[in-house]
C-alpha cells in the first residue's frame, strides 16, 4: 500500500530525479508528478520514465498533490513558491531540499496558504553531477535528512515528511534553521568555497604548469576538483543565501590559515606538529562513529536491507 | 630472475612497508633488508614477515646493498645520509621517496660517495595511515613516480630506479627538482595545508557544535578530515622544507579567497557563477584523461594485469 496518493517533485535535477527514483522503487505514492521549467529536462524525464505525469507547467503540477517537493536552487525558491502557492491543495504539505534553511523559509513561507504546511528539509546527499540522468535510486540510503520546522509547522506534517524520507532510506534529524545554516556553513559551504578557490587558483597557472597539475592531481588536489565540479547555480545561490554564516566561518578559517602561514615562514615546526596531531584525532572521531562506511554504497545498502529484514 | 641482488629499505612506515610488499611480490630482489630506528617498528616488521633481514642499525643495514631506499620523513634525511654514506657499497644506488626534492637533494647529496649514485624520487601514492601494518602491496600500480635526477646522477642509475618502480607497477616521469617542488606545492602541499587548517578551525568550535560537524561531515568536510589525518611528522617536514613554493602558492590562494569573500559580501552572484563554471571544466580535464579511474584500485589492478599480459 502506497503511503501517499499523489506527490509532485518540482525540479528534476540530481536530487529531484534521485528522489523520483527512490519514491517509485519504494512504492511511496500512487501517482508521481515531475515538473521542471526546462522543456528539455521534461523531455529527458519522459524518456527516462521517471514519473507518471511530466510537465513544465509548475503551477498545474502541484494541483491535487498531498506532498510537493521543491528540488530547485535556493535562489529560485521565492519565484516558484509564489507560482504554486495559490494552487496548493488544502491540507497538503510542501517541503524542499535546499542546502540553506533560513533564507528558504523566508522565501517560501509567505506564499504557503494557512491550510498548508511547509516542512523545510535538507538531505545530506548528492554528488557533483547534474541533470535527471545523474539521479541515483539509493542516494539517500543511510544518509541524514535534516528537518528544520518553523513555529507554523504542524507535527502531523513533520511526520509525513519523516515517512517520505525514511521510506527512501534516510535518517531524520530535527534542527533549528539558524543552527543548520551554521553547522552546514562549516561542514559543507566553507569546504566547497575553499575547493572552488584552490581549483580556481590552479586555473590561473600557465598552460604547461596546468597540465602537470592535472597529471599529478592524485596527491591531494583531485578530491578538491570533484567538489569544485558541483553545480554552479546551486552553489552561487547557497553562498548568496547563507552569507552571514559563511562569512563568519570563513573569517575563522582565514585567521587559522594566517597562523599556519606565519609558522611556515618562521620555521615553527612545533606549532605545525601540534595542529596536525590534533586534526588527526578529528578523523578518528569520524571513523570511530562508523561514519566512514557510509561512503561505501554497497555497505550502506547491505545495512539498509538487514534493517528492513 | 630477480633484477637486484640486495635491496635495503630504510624506514618501514606506510610507503616503506608498501614498497617491501611490492618488491617481494614482484620478485625484484634476492635479498630484502628492512631497517628502522624504532625497535618497536622492527619487531612488527618481523611479525609481518616483510623482509629477510630486519634491523634498527641503519648503518649496517645498507652494507652490500645494490639499492638503498630512504623512506623516512624529509627532516630525517640529512642525519640518515650522514650515517649510511660511509658504509654504502661502490656502484650502488641510493634513492628516496620524499615529497620534497630540492631540500632532500641538498641534505643527502653531500654524503653520497663519488662511486655511488643518488636518484631523488617521489611516488605519488599513499594514504593517511602510518606504520608497517598500513602498507599496501599494490599501492603503486598505475601511479606516477617522479624522478628528479641531479647533474651528478648517471643514466645507468636512473634506469635502475626506473626498473625498480616499474617493477612495482608505477609509471615514471622525469622532472627538474625545483619544478617538482612547485607543481607538488599546488597539487599536494597546499591542499594538505588547507585541509589541516579547516579541520583545525572546526576543532576550535564549542563541544556540541563539534559533535554536529562530525555527524554531518558527509556534506564536504569528511574528505578534508581524511587528508588532515596524514602523518604529522612527515607533513611538518614537508612544509618546513618546501617553504618558498608553499608560501608562494599560499599567497595566490589567499588572494583568490579574499576575492571570493568580497563577492559573497557584496552579493556578486555573477563573479561566483563565473568562477564555479571554470572550475567545473578542470574536473572535466581530469575525467577526460581517465585519471579518475585510478582512484579505483580494482580497475587499476585490472589494467596492470592486462598490460602484463
Amino acid at each position: 500500500m502506497a503511503k501517499f496518493e499523489k506527490i509532485t517533485i518540482v525540479g528534476m535535477g540530481h536530487i529531484g530525479s534521485s528522489l523520483a527514483r527512490a519514491i517509485r522503487q519504494n512504492n511511496l505514492t500512487k501517482k508521481l508528478v515531475a515538473a521542471d521549467i526546462s522543456e528539455d529536462v521534461c523531455r529527458r524525464v519522459v524518456e527516462l520514465g521517471l514519473a507518471d505525469i511530466v510537465t513544465s507547467d509548475l503551477g498545474a503540477s502541484v494541483e491535487g498533490s498531498d506532498i510537493v517537493i521543491l528540488a530547485i536552487p535556493v535562489g529560485a525558491m521565492k519565484g516558484v513558491a509564489a507560482l504554486i502557492g495559490p494552487r496548493l491543495k488544502a491540507k497538503s504539505v510542501v517541503t524542499d531540499v535546499g542546502s540553506v534553511k533560513g533564507a528558504v523559509i523566508e522565501a517560501v513561507q509567505p506564499f504557503i496558504p494557512e491550510s498548508v504546511d511547509f516542512v523545510p528539509a535538507h538531505p545530506i546527499a548528492g554528488n557533483e553531477n547534474s541533470g535527471p540522468e545523474s539521479g541515483i535510486v539509493d542516494l539517500f540510503i543511510g544518509r541524514w535528512c535534516i528537518l528544520t520546522p518553523t513555529p507554523k509547522t504542524s507535527i502531523r506534517a513533520v511526520e509525513k515528511i519523516t515517512h517520505l524520507w525514511e521510506g527512501c532510506g534516510a535518517r531524520i534529524e530535527i534542527m533549528d534553521p539558524a543552527r543548520h545554516d551554521l553547522v552546514l556553513g562549516i561542514t559543507s559551504h566553507l569546504p566547497h568555497l575553499i575547493a572552488y578557490t584552490i581549483v580556481g587558483t590552479a586555473e590561473h597557472l600557465e598552460e604547461d604548469m596546468k597540465a602537470e597539475v592535472i597529471k599529478f592531481s592524485a596527491s591531494g588536489f583531485r578530491g578538491f576538483t570533484r567538489i569544485a565540479a558541483s553545480d554552479p547555480v546551486m552553489w552561487r545561490d547557497i553562498f548568496l543565501n547563507n552569507k552571514e554564516a559563511v562569512l563568519d566561518v570563513l573569517e575563522r578559517f582565514s585567521e587559522d590559515l594566517t597562523a599556519m602561514q606565519k609558522a611556515i615562514r618562521r620555521g615553527d615546526g612545533e606549532y605545525l606538529h601540534e595542529v596536525f596531531t590534533h586534526t588527526r584525532k578529528v578523523r578518528r572521531g569520524i571513523t570511530d562513529l562508523g561514519l566512514e562506511g557510509f561512503s561505501s554504497p554497497d555497505l550502506v545498502r547491505k545495512r539498509h536491507l538487514e534493517k528492513e529484514g
